[in-house]
């Protein structure tokens, strides 16, 4: 056992505290992971605020973790003590079910995460699976890495699971955290991007990201000139949508992807999808095989969230300017403990 | 031009009298079918009572034809005077566009149905694109084949979209004209088939068309049983379901893929979608190819409707019959002009 230092939030909504508990050894295949720099999610909010009902305190948040194997149970086999990993919204799989033998670890039905029921990276260390260490190309060694490992892959993902290929069009519905990287994955992949966001004055940022298109979501007039264009449409935004405009933006063959949590079901109808073959499908993260793809392209193609940077004892005022919603374009902490 | 003795609707959910108009000689790459037999498919109901708004009267209904090929345009290359060709839902596409170079004429923006517009085959004669008429191997020139030309393609072509493999498992939700085909196509196809079904007294012909289970879809004690269990939900009842019982129901990965026309949007909670990268799709009908491909694999396992007979000139006894709803499974009509 070793006493670990944190940051915990003791209620729903609550400002973090400096809290210490700890870790016991690390057993079979974990690893103890020393924090060097986590980004912060909405999800880390969600949490805090006990959104989704899932939230046990003291909560550390944080899942968006690179740091230095510390640590290792006595069957690791993939890392040994100096490896930089990442961590992500992931921290264990069952390691035998149809989808861990598939590789597709994010499917397991018992995954757990950083965060549910443990504590994450706004700390010294955590305790994770190998499985859900990946190790960090040199390059990417750096503050602007950490979104990646949860909000990179979130939309990294998709671009597999649709086979989407280089003469594709694509759109990214929100620029936020996830839609600025989209767009440089997409970018990069080769597509014509088109960003749908409320906010005109970002389409500086937009150009600059690999984005070919901004397209203003509210404006109703705009949206309905895009008929049959799409091949996929990535929504990374949290809000509802007027989803007939976008259901009508694709081409035959074409998918909505949603990443983003959006509030409220959404009305689909039958013949929309029917009558041009089309699709509404929804993905998290990824499997830890895809995020070394991940790592490996975004190294290759000099992707990298925007980020920023707080230090660790910044956290609260770190978290007020990630409520305000207007950080450009994900936050990052430096461990200072 | 030549005159074509046919049974035309005269007005929205009218009886079907007998009606004459003529053809004109067949330009390009058009032919002249001289219907032998014609499915009922519910979609001529549609058309009958103008449900879709898209109907014009003297309307003569008839997309499930089987014929001879009596005349060719001075452009056709594929077919020859005396083949025994279907047509289905469509008579003509662009030939031009991206979708008819993919020969995925069926997304074509500019097809043309065969009772839009046109005079279907309740009629001694019709016209189509000889794209749209599929030539038939001898072993399936049968009445039992006619339905294949709509409701089949409607059911195979979502095997093909999805990748469907022998080892997964498959859920059909309704049985009817289409259900039991898919039930059919699938079983050959090699994959453990469920079938969701109002009444349970249809479970013996589930068995003889190659079912594994049949579910009651009234019982939502026994729905709820089934989670996390099939790849692929192929939905052609025309009912509103218990939407979230089906996404539960979806392994990962897993599919919602609807081909019957559900009145009400479907609430799709992006939560469902996300949680286990699952989608809801949809799709019409099918390309040319995937027909010739559906014949021949139909040919091979001998899959054909089971039918109840009438002649053409007992078309309003016919119509009267579907509208029951009890049709097992489907109604071919034998032109008797």
């Amino acid at each position: 056992m070793r006493s670990v230092k944190s940051y915990a939030c003791f209620g729903p909504g609550q400002e973090l505290e400096p809290f210490e508990f700890e870790i016991p050894k690390p057993k079979g295949t974990q690893v103890v992971v020393r924090v060097k720099y986590c980004g912060i999610c909405y999800s880390d909010v969600a949490m805090i605020d006990n959104e989704w009902g899932i939230s046990s305190y003291p909560l550390v948040p944080g899942h968006e973790v690179i740091g230095e194997v510390v640590q290792l149970g006595p069957k690791v086999t993939q890392l040994k003590v100096g490896d930089t990993v990442g961590v992500g919204w992931y921290s264990a799989s069952c390691g035998t079910c149809h989808e861990c033998g598939e590789e597709e670890q994010q499917l397991c039905a018992s995954t757990e995460s950083t965060i549910v029921r443990r504590h994450g990276g706004f700390a010294e260390r955590l305790l994770c699976e190998e499985t859900w260490a990946v190790k960090i190309p040199k390059s990417l060694q750096t503050p602007e890495t950490a979104p990646l490992f949860c909000g990179g892959i979130t939309v990294f993902d998709p671009i597999l699971i649709n086979k989407i290929e280089a003469h594709h069009k694509v759109a990214v519905v929100g620029f936020g955290g996830l839609g600025h990287l989209a767009i440089q994955f997409l970018h990069h992949w080769g597509c014509d991007v088109t960003v749908f966001s409320r906010a005109h004055s970002k389409s500086e940022d937009a150009s600059k990201f690999g984005a070919d298109e901004l397209v203003e979501t509210h404006n109703t007039e705009e949206l309905l000139q895009h008929t049959r264009e799409f091949d996929l449409i990535l929504v990374t935004s949290y809000a509802d949508l007027e989803w007939p405009l976008y259901l009508n933006a694709l081409r035959p063959k074409g998918t909505i992807h949603i990443v983003g949590a959006v509030p409220n079901p959404i009305p689909v109808p039958a013949f929309s999808l029917i009558s041009g073959q089309k699709s509404i499908a929804g993905s998290a993260l990824g499997s830890p095989k895809t995020v070394k793809k991940m790592l490996n392209f975004s190294a290759k193609h000099k992707v990298a969230a925007q980020i920023e940077r707080f230090k660790m004892s910044e956290v609260n005022q770190a978290i007020t300017r990630l409520r305000k919603g207007d950080v450009r374009y994900r936050v990052v902490l430096d461990a200072d403990f």
